[in-house]
């Protein structure tokens, strides 16, 4: 299965950026810069591996996966000295890690023998937890939570869309490609004309 | 150990209602809802089967329990319309959910062949965490943690009465009756007249 | 191995006293000063056996180390009423604690075979996330992320010293000697001489 290993690598990549980014905009220090990418490079996919048991976790046992994101902090120093507006910069990282977070998550958990549904939410908890710690230690409310441009539900559309392509067993490579293209157009959509559902009722409306 | 899954299955079903009920009235959209709804509802049980190293996790183990938290969460999008006040309807789920799982969690150390101390030790945090998680998602401080009504001693001390009834030997569903009945009724009493411990010392009382 | 053990225990020790006294300086009660404890004092080390996968948990294997911080808490409650400042009492059990925790989590994490580079990263893992979770929970941001004085690079650089010393073949009791005063008087200095890495980049400069 090793074009999840590749999938897992660019994504461990893209979320480091995207955590360094979030970080650096926050006046961060070098260590700080290197806790958040850490955060959120690591958090989905390790509370993935300790729900499924997966041992040893994705990052012990592959070593370089923190130095690269330590490599991006340190080098996040010297680059965004030269960066005006780190805002404009978070959106395609975000997008990319979360889709490619995702379908590694959809698919280990495909191989862990769980069922489509916990599959799905495994692959679409591996693709958000991330952004959710990063939200929070940078204190704010995670957008998750709020009435914001869909970002799990396009999560965990292109999950089932790549399980179910699995399913009519569609070849490994197309399944992810697809599910990847479907998350990355969705969020960025959504992002572009402000998707979002409705609260389910107005916020302190009664009470 | 039947009585034991029993009792999980209303428990997840009780603390599903709370945690939509909790994020509904915060105005968060259905995934929002889902989302706070999962937290609370499997938070506390998630940390004790990996502090427990049980596999599978009780939710991945048994899909239907996050279906009926979905289904809870999509549902709420409909009645919630025709509901005023929310804030009443949290008490009975708060402590119900909260008894359900304490109970739960401090059978399944048992299980496992845990210290009475820790037994009940991690009962509490089952019965608990899941609130506390709710409301960091909701952005307050956990009421844990704030001189409020006593919420973990009803667990704690539900917790060793059904430990010390299994102990003597009396049988299962008496001892969990027993502890369902003191951890609700000590935990509205609790609210009902404000019992509170006093904080240790005055805050801020000279740093 | 037992010196790992002995310098478990003080650290449960004098970390259930750091979290007690941070929770009573907030005006916490007895269940909350407990909770804050525990979760300073064996957040980090369940991290890292979560992690590591290593069964059972330190603190379920060893039921007393819980029954410690429940009886600081206690304690403190009679105690704190004769003492007007807390604040200068953080200062020596922060650094101690810290150093204590970082020394088993390296030590645990080589005995696991862990990559030195990991094992110096679990190491700071368990030294510091027991204070980030402390902070969170009396709702500051965490100071690990905050231009503040270092804590993690003082945690690392020890781990990094202690690895290096057990790698040459020194006595384990030496390397945790040497290991234990680099940290502390690292950290003491770093706050008394206010040691800070700048800031990335300025905060919202130019977002």
């Amino acid at each position: 299965m090793s074009y999840l290993v590749i999938i897992e690598f660019l994504a461990v990549i893209v979320c480091s950026i995207y955590g360094v980014l979030l970080a650096a905009r926050k006046g961060m220090d070098v260590v700080g810069v290197f806790a958040v990418g850490f955060a959120v490079a690591f958090g989905g996919g390790t509370l993935r591996d300790l729900f499924l048991d997966r041992t040893p976790l994705f990052w012990i046992g592959n070593p370089h996966y923190p130095m690269i994101t330590l490599a991006i902090a340190v080098l996040s120093g010297v680059i965004l000295r030269f960066v005006k507006h780190i805002k404009p910069l978070l959106l395609v990282p975000d997008a990319l890690g979360m889709a490619l977070f995702t379908l590694v998550g959809t698919g280990y958990a495909i191989e862990a023998g769980a069922n489509p549904f916990i599959a799905c939410l495994l692959g679409t908890i591996t693709g958000t937890f991330g952004g959710v710690v990063g939200d929070m230690i940078c204190n704010e409310v995670p957008t998750l939570f709020t009435p914001s441009p869909l970002n799990a539900t396009c999560s965990f559309t292109g999950s089932w869309i790549y399980w179910g392509m699995l399913h009519f067993e569609l070849p490994q490579e197309w399944s992810l490609l697809v599910g990847l293209l479907v998350i990355v157009l969705f969020r960025l959509a959504a992002v572009k004309w402000n998707w979002c559902f409705p609260g389910i009722r107005e916020p302190g409306g009664g009470a």
